[in-house]
């Protein structure tokens, strides 16, 4: 889409040289055809490294675009870029594309629907009630259990096993409010993309990257009911007990063990060879691996101790 | 069904004036034509003011009803309403019912299910796997993803969009408890209502109500695997988080926030631009807006000052 | 299977008498036909007793076996169980057996799925998206609603009630974890037996065992996006409300109930009219009924003095 079609939908005056943006991106990933868009001043010194395009941004804050990057003034970048995420969501599921291409010895039982444009594997079982969306790359041996649902676009690897009513590459929860309370939908363009040797419970939800992806690595295994947010990064071999919550841009290290309910606040990361007991609240980031526990998150055993106290405190 | 009828069923003695009742209700919300029922005598002030037809009570309170309600005297009032809501559940499905009316530029996929009797806007777009009952109504524009289920009776607005595998309109948890210790269902004859604007994750939750409607007000944002209990009211732009539980009743004001994992205990209410922390347990009603969390709940504030003495409790 | 080829298979070497095995168990349910294990010195008490054919172990704890149970000698048990269990997991969908037997009133609607040599009662209602595996077994007047998937093998009971989305029987999360971290999927051949007259929410999700029966039994009311690990026993009557997660091998008595979010570790066992507040963790056997709450878990009066507890601590 070009930037001036762009800009005149949002209603932002334009006339400068006119760019072809292929999407959206974060300040930091935006490559040279991608607008970006910056609204906390407190990141304000990540705009002079940006290779964006084009940035949505305040008066205040333009001049620190360095000179490739087109400022694009506006009050409130955030809400502009929610507007400016609905022009570049795909449609929801074509019709009209080349016919899926499906490997030697795949069963796609009765029942199930694959759209056309994607590419699945040799061997793989898909099984009734299961959606398969445009454009879905799935690698070989791999089995869809009945009523998963893949959206458009994401991608699996081989060997892989998704338990029955697992939904993958659903919209990250991303929306800009007004000032009158109102929610804008930031319309998730990204996708996930999941690796070999990946096995998901039932009932479990991974959510699409807002830009880019969500990237469940390769080994890793998920229980029944757990919850992936966009744009999380979970490591090599990660273990996520049923019930864990992990909010959008969580990133974890290699064998990190989440136990049953625990959950992460949004944006942290985990080191590698981390566990985290039942019920662990992850409020800041684990830079050393070892066993933490408790919300907000401590070392397990500070946590049994604090217990130890509690309960001398409960009988004084 | 005729309230002669209806005692009969339950072998109760009845010999008074017909009256055709129409379903059962709470006491202060029942209408002319229903059946109402009173079990606990704290709540006994509320009988002089109904409006029911009939009500069940035990002998010692049944003195206290109006002059125009009939009381209709049992042991166990809640487990004779229990039974008597069977007589008022509909057909799960049925067939003979007009064709469901579907608006210009509606797509309905292969795979999907609509049942008769339904009214779909335009523009919508009802995609593989969606299961859509009878008699329910969706509005312009509104978004079902693959195997969302929308049970009977339910409302939809317009603009609304539904991500895989949500589940709408499911029975309420509601049964009455024998001496014996086993559970009369209570059947769920009320439903759903989902005002305009509002998105819902995946493999969310939301049960119809025991009476009357769940009610998901306009502009509401609901993250993944949230469960909305029976009788809920969210208000307007309210935003719920990832894996919040809403105990029955719950009812929220507009531009409430809960937290992932945050959860209400049930017939509580919460004022409108009241924010509530991940995890945060609503244990009481929340009166005045502000930001709040723990378990049981206290000031955010509050909360955190309270880990802060826990710290130096750990040290001391 | 012979067990000279799981040996073979396993790269163990045995020139010993040949036996037929009809599948893996563990040490103390193994009858004379199973092959067992032990990997933890802990229960090497346990060896002495039992009647599986052979067990694979250590050299350092082989002499302990009865003279009946062959050792199969190998320096990870659990490895080479997990490698074993794929011997034994049926195929997942076979489409050459026998009929489904269906009795007389049943309807399953248009877009179900019900697969071969499975038996289903009469006067259920199997609705659209149901997915039904291969020797299920379903009793009279039971109800599957819309994209319920229950897996090979299960059984449910009689005057059933299963909502939404509901999966019964996807594998239990079982893996053996080698020294570099990998995970070996242990295959997991039980199924779920449901008795009679149980009502489970929308977005369940019910793990088969690993070997032998989850089991729910009569007359047990299950709520929303609850899970229920493998190889739990819920007893008669209990009831399990929104968001509770049970950990693998959990035993709660009859008339147990489960508030909403509250959570078990696994194998233990919550003795019969015990009731578990809203959040509680359930961190050990508990041996007496009462009211439990909190997390690790404690008397739910000793909770609530506590909490007053800590109130005085915050305004100290």
């Amino acid at each position: 889409m070009k930037l001036s079609e762009i800009c005149e939908k949002l209603g932002i005056a334009y006339n400068g040289e006119e760019r072809e943006i292929a999407g959206l991106n974060a300040l930091q990933e935006a490559g040279q055809d991608e607008v970006s868009f910056l609204e906390n001043p407190k990141y304000a010194s990540q705009l002079s490294a940006t290779n964006a395009a084009a940035v949505l941004v305040t008066a205040s804050m333009a001049q620190q675009l360095p000179a490739h990057s087109i400022p694009l003034i506006v009050d409130e970048p955030y809400i502009v870029l929610a507007k400016a995420s609905a022009f570049f969501a795909p449609q929801r599921l074509e019709h009209d594309l080349p016919e899926t291409a499906v490997g030697e010895g795949t069963v796609i039982e009765e029942g199930a629907f694959v759209a056309k444009g994607s590419r699945i594997g040799a061997n793989c079982h898909i099984m009734p009630g299961v959606f398969i969306g445009n454009n879905v790359t799935i690698g070989d041996n791999t089995i869809l259990y009945p009523n998963v649902t893949v959206y458009r676009d994401c991608v699996i690897g081989r060997d892989c096993i998704i338990h029955a009513g697992t939904v993958i590459g659903s919209d990250g929860f991303g929306f800009a409010t007004t000032k009158l309370g109102e929610h804008i939908k930031i319309y998730q363009n990204g996708n996930v993309v999941i690796e070999d040797d990946v096995e998901i419970g039932s009932n479990t939800t991974i959510d699409r990257a807002v830009f880019k992806s969500t990237v469940i690595k390769k080994g890793v295994r998920i229980d029944n009911l757990v919850q992936v947010g966009h744009n999380c990064v979970i490591g090599e071999f990660s273990v996520l007990v049923s019930q864990v919550g992990l909010a959008g841009s969580s990133r974890l290290g290699r064998n990190v063990v989440m136990g049953g309910q625990s959950a992460t606040a949004g944006h942290l990361s985990i080191a590698p060879f981390t566990t985290i007991a039942a019920r662990g609240g992850v409020t800041k980031n684990v830079d050393k691996g070892g066993v933490y526990g408790g919300f907000p998150l401590m070392e397990h055993k500070l946590w049994l101790k604090l217990q130890g106290k509690l309960a001398r405190l409960l009988k004084a």
